[in-house]
């Protein structure tokens, strides 16, 4: 339809948000302008308005010296096969990008959900924007009819429909796609929506025009494997399923993991089933709860600390349980899901993160690609991921540093007498009056603190305590002078709390009444060494890293990982699990390692990042490091030193400020040698 | 160990049978001279005396102008590893090349088994020489221990040692040999043999030095599969197993398994399974036959034609069945063994051929890299694969032409009333009496000609006639005047052995007194329109051929497959089977498809030449042709022009040789539509 005006110069087009501007052609697309110019808009179909995904509203058609003419006469008129989509858009300003072509100066503006670079917002961690761009993705094309006389087969016609309607090359294809070629392109007239892989594979060829390809991204935990389905055109996360790791069975820790692969005969075969069984009920159940069906999963990113993926292989993990702690791989890899017997797509490809060493794993990769501190200017970041063992990264853009610390489970609850997970009953918070030396807290299930409770009964007694409140309750019998420095309860503080089996006190945090069971809640003597133990293995592990890096001032401190999610920045601090640092400048950031899992599911780019980040990070063995042992020792006392923590100076006790028994000579206690658990 | 007598000048080195030489820097060993020199010397183990395959024979020492010196003097002394190869060798003037390092002038003789590049004589097919170049190889590394502190991983430090000691850059490994790694690399002191795939994928990893890759190159026929069980190394042909293909059970020729395949539920399926699970008891019975295990079987091999190889694929073949005969793929594949459920190595890689168009699939691709007529420089050469449907090659590299002629079973004995398969019993030779009429034959199985057998009566009685005994005995009733030009029984000749039922004549070829079943064996008139029809479509296949290449004359002919082998060309040329041509240029070569897949199992750069030649060639459409038609028409006469074949001018009856029955009106016969079968 020519333009009813045809303007003198050629037309015009300026894209918005971007800005982008520039002369084209009269009688060119928007679509084609667009392309031009970098814009990058939506398009499965190509141009035969099939997908509906180009959307454009033109804001303004008139900004010509030929003053002000309707928009609409700068475009070609919508035909009927665009207007049946426009009908659905809901704002008549709307045309599709690929069916109006340009005959005077039009400004159009893209909408997000128009653009083929869409971004999402990770709401767990800060806020962060994903780009999408996935390795699979979906095209449609029409391919020419098979022929007599004509031998190129169906699938050399579909690579020349490719190549020249999607430019896409040197494609192989995979043997389910093969199988369904000839009747997909039969069903609808030689018009199918190809899936492909990493843009050199056809996963999948389905009749006509179809959407929808997902991804599943996996973070398989000691303790919980959880799955994040997403859509992989728009990065939306669908759904989420978690699940205890049934290896649980086979072992609490991963050491007992490892014996148990090296002493049973089919050990190794029993707890790869058994992950894999997860992960195929976590993703079918997350395919329910999107209502999609679960081969529609075309791509999958795995995480996990080295023993769990290596198990995932099924490559026995006894190299990880001793010195030098080699791993099978250190790189990613890239497998069929069908190898694995993954249930998903018949030609669904899994990416397993890269490592960095034998105990920093993938599941710390994408701790590092979700936060991201290597692209630090010049702020240095820690990020400690507390888990069963505790993994460090420290550094920015000039050099990152990773270890991992031997914290033992104490801060997940285990080796404390009444410690439990993090669940309903479990005391989370605690503060303890500084006069008379009685505890407030609050357990999991019920927002209200105890000293309300006698008002209406909680719906939940005390069962135990989590990690986090043995974080707190430490930190404050510390704070309130009934905890000495070097960890002993103090025999020169009288309190009905405070109970005594000869030289080893213990502290009543919830009365028989207040708990479940009627007994009741202490922080015994032992609590309290093997949580000083573990943090100082971690704050061991954080300054180690310090020193070789040549770092001695921290600006932030991210805390990742479900158990950094609870835990008081500030009480953390006091106990000295962290080092010093703003107290404004400590986040917990959640699951970074499952959301790292999850970007790289989203972002082709960043898979590529990881391979790269992963070796190029500095791995600190502090199994090895005399040093580590030495700042261990140091890092034992509650703070070790009180100048350590400028930050904490109006918080932390003075000399004089609580009563102190007699001294008495003073015990070195050695670090113990790496556990792995 | 130091030259006793220094040279002044660089030694001279010559090496035989190929003669190159050069001066080498003195104290360089024998094998990077070779390397040097562009001579190929086989070695796994890379100069660690481990693998013994560099041998080599001292002719002489003492060519040079420095006057006759023992020939060990020019080489250091074999260390006492070397001398333990050297025993085994029983000729005392063999040197490791490796080990034995140049100090004056040598002459070594490079025996064949020591050639990197080795060659092995096909005898089925004309003393063929292939050179021995696998997809798949061993080699030997000796790997850094893993260290604390260094972080690469069993895997890239595996990938180290192969880049520095075999320059493999950029390998992958696939699951089952990463699951293996880090025991294998253990179990012999960080020595191992690595497997690769086509220099890209590491396959295998086997602890210490080990020998042994084997492949299998499978012919999969529509009633047979043929497997041949080859040495990658040496190229030896270790064994051969063959069995009939099951399919068989659901439909005899190819139209009534594509019929299968659609119109029952597991057709596919079925027929599917049925052959894989052939080719996995092939492959085992091979195996054992050859004293190997299966999953030694590394790499593998097949051909087929385009329903057997769409079948093989899991891949619906419906679209062969009709026009426009499209093909789900006509490049080969590369697939993995496992993803077919082939019970061989687990990392073990499948190469399908290419085919050419919907009936010219990878059997006939086979055919063409096993003959090469493309490489003909100025003979033509004509190939003709008689099978259910005969396949037919003509051309020579100035260009090539295909085409598949729709013949019918009746070469195979089928569509004959007494006809039967090539089985003891079957008459396979034919000779008729000028003067009585009175036959001679030979059955399978039985050496004496049947005129011989009153002496004793005969191990096998007539069970049938086989395709060669039906070619021969109605091109011998022509030639002796019972049967006329257009295919009737001549009434004008009086015999015994002609019997009538109204016009259509019949031939007594075994009396009931030969016969196992006590009946006699005729040759009946529809059986000679049978075969008239049969011959025609293969002589009108090869005249539209030599029409569309603008090719009047044929300088050789190719029988290939089992029935070529069997039929006596000058019969053939008789009955118009096949253009004229010198009797002495006919050939047969016997199962060149399967040759063709061996070819391409032992040399990779084969492969790469059967994907480039396949499209290549110009494949031919006969059902769609209106002159295949009129040839086919003129075809139908024994043979049809007495002047298109000079070459049996002294055979062919001349007019008047025999009696004739008066002329009758000449009534046409119009060529039957393509029948795929």
């Amino acid at each position: 339809m020519p333009s009813p005006l045809p303007p003198s110069a050629d037309p015009y087009v300026i894209f918005m948000p971007s800005g982008r501007r520039r002369h084209v052609a009269s009688g060119t697309t928007l679509l084609e302008a667009a392309r031009h110019m970098g814009v990058e808009i939506e398009s499965i179909c190509g141009g035969r308005l099939t997908c509906g995904k180009c959307k454009v509203r033109i804001e303004e058609g008139a900004f010509s010296k030929h003053g002000i003419v309707s928009s609409q006469q700068h475009l070609s008129a919508p035909t009927a096969a665009e207007e049946a989509w426009l009908r659905q858009a809901d704002d008549e300003n709307m045309r599709l990008a690929c069916n109006a072509r340009v005959w005077g100066d039009v400004l159009a503006f893209v909408p997000a959900e128009s653009r083929a670079q869409k971004q999402i917002i990770r709401k767990s961690a800060g806020e962060r924007v994903i780009e999408v761009a996935p390795t699979v993705r979906q095209v449609y094309v029409e391919v020419d009819a098979a022929q007599l006389g004509e031998h190129r087969g169906d699938w050399g016609r579909l690579q020349d429909a490719l190549a020249e309607q999607w430019r896409l090359q040197n494609l192989e294809i995979d043997l389910p796609a093969l199988q369904k070629l000839q009747s997909a392109l039969r069903h609808d007239n030689w018009a199918v929506t190809v899936t492909v892989y990493s843009e050199s594979e056809v996963i999948d060829v389905q009749a006509g025009y179809v959407e929808g390809v997902y991804g599943l991204a996996v973070d398989i935990g000691s303790t919980t494997v959880a799955a994040y389905l997403c859509d992989l055109r728009t990065g939306a996360l669908l759904a989420t399923a978690a699940a205890m790791n049934p290896q649980v069975a086979y072992g609490e820790d991963l050491m007992s993991r490892i014996s148990y692969a090296t002493a049973h005969r089919h050990g190794l075969q029993k707890m790869h089933d058994a992950v894999i069984d997860t992960i195929n009920r976590l993703g079918a159940q997350a395919a329910r709860q999107a209502k999609i069906r679960r081969r529609q999963i075309v791509d999958a990113v795995f995480v996990g600390n080295t023993t769990m993926i290596h198990i995932l292989l099924g490559i026995n993990p006894v190299e990880l349980g001793e010195a030098p702690f080699a791993l099978a791989r250190r790189e990613g890899m890239d497998l069929r899901a069908r190898d694995l017997n993954l249930h998903l797509h018949p030609g669904a490809h899994v990416m397993i993160m890269p490592a960095e060493a034998g105990h920093v794993g993938a599941d710390n990769v994408g701790v590092l690609i979700a936060e991201a501190p290597y692209q630090q200017d010049d702020e240095v970041v820690l990020i400690v991921d507390v888990g069963t063992n505790a993994e460090i990264l420290l550094g920015n853009k000039n050099g990152m540093y990773s270890a991992s610390s031997p914290t033992g489970p104490a801060f997940e609850g285990a080796q404390i007498q009444f410690g439990m997970r993090a669940a309903p009953g479990a005391i989370e918070r605690v503060r303890i009056d500084a006069v008379t030396k009685i505890p407030r807290f609050r357990v999991i299930g019920e927002e209200r603190w105890c000293d309300t409770w006698h008002d209406t009964p909680p719906q939940h007694l005390v069962a135990g305590i989590c990690g986090s409140g043995i974080i707190e309750v430490i930190a404050e019998l510390y704070l309130q002078g009934l905890l000495l420095p070097d960890g002993r309860f103090n025999s020169a503080i009288a309190s009905e709390r405070l109970v005594w089996e000869g030289a080893r006190g213990a502290y009543i945090l919830a009365t028989p009444e207040q708990s479940a069971s009627g007994e009741a809640i202490l922080v015994t003597h032992e609590d309290v060494r093997a949580i000083q133990l573990a943090k100082a293995a971690l704050y061991a592990g954080a300054k180690l890293l310090m020193k070789r890096a040549g770092i001695t001032h921290i600006d932030r401190i991210t805390l990742a990982g479900a158990f950094g999610s609870t835990i008081d920045p500030q009480h953390a601090m006091v106990l000295g699990l962290i080092p010093d640092c703003e107290l404004d400048k400590v986040h917990a950031v959640g699951n970074a390692a499952g959301d790292g899992a999850r970007i790289a599911l989203l972002n082709r780019h960043k898979r590529r990042e990881a391979e790269q980040v992963a070796p190029w990070v500095h791995y600190i063995e502090t199994a090895v490091d005399p040093e580590f042992q030495d700042e261990f020792v140091r890092a034992i006392h509650i703070p070790h030193q009180r100048d350590a923590f400028p930050h904490l100076q109006d918080i932390l006790p003075v000399a004089g400020q609580h009563p102190v028994p007699p001294a008495r000579a003073r015990r070195r206690r050695t670090a113990r040698g790496r556990r792995q658990s």
